[in-house]
């Protein structure tokens, strides 16, 4: 049960994020620009930075679906997925992301975490500045999402196949464009 | 020195905004809406929050901003912002703002660890369930922010006298007003 009465049939942040159509647009505003906006880093690679922050976090819900828009992203690779949860330095991705996945862990423990050397490991590998901000900027903002649907008490639906047809949905029409089918106009409203 | 080449003469999350206009815009938005926006949690409460999420993240920089601006909406009072980061529960404040920076606290440490308890006994002080979301959403941003200004290794002034001029300034005029002051405009564009 969610702490405070939100509104029913939707799960985790849908749910906040329709109780609060005044703060759900610059949260969905930044998860647009950040995972689906022009960046040298795939789509995958950076719904798999946030998959992984999540997990860290602990968060069912956001870890299921960013998991599930990832997979997506990544011919439906679901093993994929699993494998960079587990242990990244074992997944079958670039050197790169792995030094940037790195970066993403410390930041999820606190911004200090974060030492010169791993920044300079993750561009020994071709991480760009922009890169390197846009991953620490993915993990801190998924350290507020996972508190945001974890503080509330949000509904967070176990059935995968759920997360799997949202995920596909999302991977294909980004997260603005799918809000629109259930949060009010005051959220995409100036 | 910052991990990344940021604009120089900027501290903290301002040099990071001026990196990245895109991502100022919506990260911008939130802090006007949470903190400025209308509720019934005043402009001083919103950033005693924010200034104990920060001071908890031990983020010099957002505990210091946010320090001044609230001690400027509550008449100048350093000393009751230093007593709320201190220890809270023996601080002037009413005993509805001391149930929520409990909250706060919590999700500072992790979403899940707010109970129905601490909401109960907020609730019972007489708080709303729109200040209870708020309250959850401005300490997962914070946790956020505090990240963001951390993980780049921002500047950070340690002359108090510089945040006391700013936070007089910011409670006077918003956040996004005086990110115009050094801001280029795709930080505001829509």
């Amino acid at each position: 049960m969610p702490h405070i009465k939100l509104p029913e049939g939707l799960p985790g942040i849908r749910g906040a994020m329709a109780f609060r159509p005044e703060t759900a647009k610059p949260l969905n505003e930044l998860v647009e620009v950040l995972l689906c906006g022009p960046s040298t880093l795939t789509p995958g690679e950076r719904e798999l930075i946030a998959t992984y922050v999540s997990y860290l976090n602990d968060c069912h819900y956001c870890q299921s679906c960013h998991g599930a828009i990832a997979a997506a992203h990544l011919d439906g690779d679901e093993a994929l997925v699993k494998q960079v949860k587990a242990d990244f330095q074992h997944a079958a991705v670039s050197e790169k992301l792995k030094a940037l996945l790195v970066i993403a862990g410390k930041v999820q423990r606190g911004g200090k975490n974060v030492a010169p050397e791993d920044v300079a490991a993750a561009r020994s590998q071709g991480a760009t500045d922009l890169e390197i901000h846009d991953t620490v900027l993915i993990a801190a903002a998924f350290c507020m999402y996972n508190r945001y649907v974890d503080g509330l008490g949000t509904a967070q639906p176990q059935d995968e196949a759920l997360y799997r047809e949202r995920g596909k949905q999302v991977a294909r029409e980004g997260y603005i464009s799918v809000s629109k089918t259930y949060l009010p106009a005051e959220a995409f409203a100036r």
